[in-house]
């Protein structure tokens, strides 16, 4: 009997859609060029500072995130000025394409998959290998779990006048705690498919002083993420080109329920849903694949020895209808990642668990039923109270 | 910390939403007095006949389920007659109060609350307490999670031309075996907010041949619920009051989904959820309200010596935004009901029954947590494979 199974996101993007979110967008008939919806603008800006913890401009495009991560390279930098890379997984890669797509040297500091960037490499390439005009790194590493020390990294480059700080934080914002106007991080990249509970399509970039004073200098050539042009406009409400309107309407109601359980609560829930994955991992007799720094927003699991993880991943999608990551390139076929950002309870945290138990066993590997929910439970506990 | 807690509904009615009939239903703007509108009633009827696993007239009511109840009560019978009612419930009771409010003579047979309708006794009823023009009984009595032997009730009944069984399958329709053509169940009534996965608002009635022979005979005043009425209008698709034509459309496509993934597994699904509540509740220390014959639709749990059973509901609904049901009347403070009506799955199965566990915990009950988790998945393993 197939019987009844419902679709549950459990990746690091899409993640579940807050639905009275989706039904606001669904009702929505507005046309973008009308002051009701200039208004819808000005105070989605006014949340998108909220959830991002800044006072500082966050401009929205209708794209991908790789849009407004292009666009951090394309305003930032001039022909001939020099980047900083730090990578450690098919995100801080995308980087270096970045870099290269602009003809731009860039300098590398990598760490293995599943281990963080070595910030005191990047600070002593910092120190004797510039002058760099910007440092890219990730937030969080979606791609191995990982969690980077972007504050230490702000540190090294607040103090250099001529260096700006660019973070992917496109699963690390709602995940990590993240201070861009207290730490320094000029250049915050964001996405609407990650914790802020909403379909893809929107991009976001939240930029500082200092960028700013950049972007007036710099010479790249860009059009559609234009941040300047775009800034100029967003101050009336409006935007550069037609913007995604029904997903500007749910970004709305997204943040606005986001501002009412507080941006705190919201990371508080990935972590425990993390802590709590890592726990129940162990007690199942698996190991992490980012033990060292494992972010709040997706943990990375190595499948059991003679397993490949996509039959795990296969069963949790046949038996239970829930979608987990398998790993990318590389990582293919040797980890599974449960994600955490957003719109997750406690109770999608144990369901998952105790499906995953019979996909494991089912996939071959001895477990004791029951002792990975028992872990995440504990967790809840210690947490909740 | 409060963060994120999702509404979950495991309460035995309203149930969980499909949210497709649900989108379908929002966007419908007919009127009723169309032909697609009249199309579209005929197309659900035989869904209608599909779930409920007969080729009899099936009646809807634009009202809840009591309404189409209080119908096979007054389109049946005719002042004078007798009734023959079986009742061990709240629901069964209902039967008591209509036959009252008719001025019908009933023989009540009851049974504790938490057992059986005796059905050996009402068939000596039958046969030497005569004549009785109707019999009425539950399925499944919802307010104690007990099932009824509908099927050897209605051997009895089937042989006397002058007796027809009425059959409230409110939840017992998706969730038990019920076969109005082949063991003669003649009104059995249905309700749109249980399996059928969609909001209140809608009541079924299947209806007979014998049924119809009694409702041409049958002399208490009726209007609203006048099955002969809406049997000739909705031959053409038509209903005799304005129809609720948004619980049309989401029923429409309920149903649609119900016999796409087949009637059997529906109910092999209920059982499933049932069978692996009552396996977790036991291996928690808890006892069954219901343990002599317990309703797929919904599993009575006896709460703790010296717990009120509120004391778990409002933990379940405060914590975890799951809406579990207190017991009604007399039983208030001693039982709790967790039903798996309709549109549940293995997921939803697992994170009730984790909750659960904290709940109880935190209502002062020993518990090993994961104990009840394990035994549910057992359960999964067994009947799934």
């Amino acid at each position: 009997m197939p019987g009844i199974v419902k679709e549950r996101l459990f990746t690091p993007g899409p993640t579940p859609l807050l639905m009275e979110a989706q039904l606001r967008a669904l009702s929505a008939t507005l046309h973008h060029r009308t002051e009701a919806f200039r208004r819808l603008m000005k105070e989605t800006v006014a949340y998108l500072r909220y959830f991002y913890h800044t006072q500082n401009d966050v401009l929205i495009f209708a794209s991908s995130g790789t849009g407004a991560m292009e666009g951090a390279v394309s305003n930032l930098l001039s022909p001939g000025e020099r980047a900083l890379i730090g990578t450690a997984g098919k995100f801080g890669e995308r980087w270096v394409g970045l870099a290269q797509a602009y003809g731009i040297e860039a300098a590398v500091v990598s760490a293995p998959y599943g281990q963080c960037v070595p910030v005191e490499e990047m600070k002593r390439q910092l120190a004797s290998a510039g002058p760099f005009r910007a440092v890219f790194v990730q937030a969080t590493e979606s791609s191995t779990g990982v969690s980077h020390d972007v504050k230490a990294l702000a540190e090294a480059v607040r103090a250099l006048p001529e260096t700006c700080l660019v973070v992917d934080a496109i699963t690390g914002l709602g995940t990590t705690d993240l201070r861009p106007d207290e730490w320094g991080l000029d250049v915050v990249i964001g996405g609407s498919q990650k914790a802020t509970m909403i379909p893809p399509g929107l991009a976001f970039a939240s930029v500082s002083e200092k960028a700013w004073k950049f972007i007036a200098q710099s010479k790249l050539p860009r059009y559609y993420f234009d941040y300047a042009k775009e800034r100029k406009n967003l101050a009336n409400g409006e935007s550069s080109y037609t913007p995604a309107t029904t997903l500007v309407v749910a970004l709305h109601a997204a943040l606005s329920y986001i501002k009412e359980i507080g941006r705190e609560n919201l990371i508080a829930n990935a972590a425990l849903h993390a802590e709590a994955s890592r726990e129940a991992a162990r007690a199942l007799g698996l190991t992490l694949f980012a033990a060292g720094s494992p972010a709040n927003a997706v943990t990375a699991i190595n499948a059991p020895a003679g397993i490949d993880s996509g039959v795990i991943v296969k069963e949790m999608r046949n038996r239970f209808g829930a979608i987990i990551s398998n790993g990318q390139g590389t990582m293919k076929g040797k980890i599974f990642r449960l994600a955490h950002l957003g719109y997750y309870d406690a109770l999608d945290l144990f369901a998952v668990i105790a499906g995953l138990e019979i996909a494991l066993l089912k996939a071959g590997h001895r477990v004791q039923l029951g002792a990975g929910v028992r872990a995440a439970q504990e967790v809840y506990l210690r947490r909740q109270g």
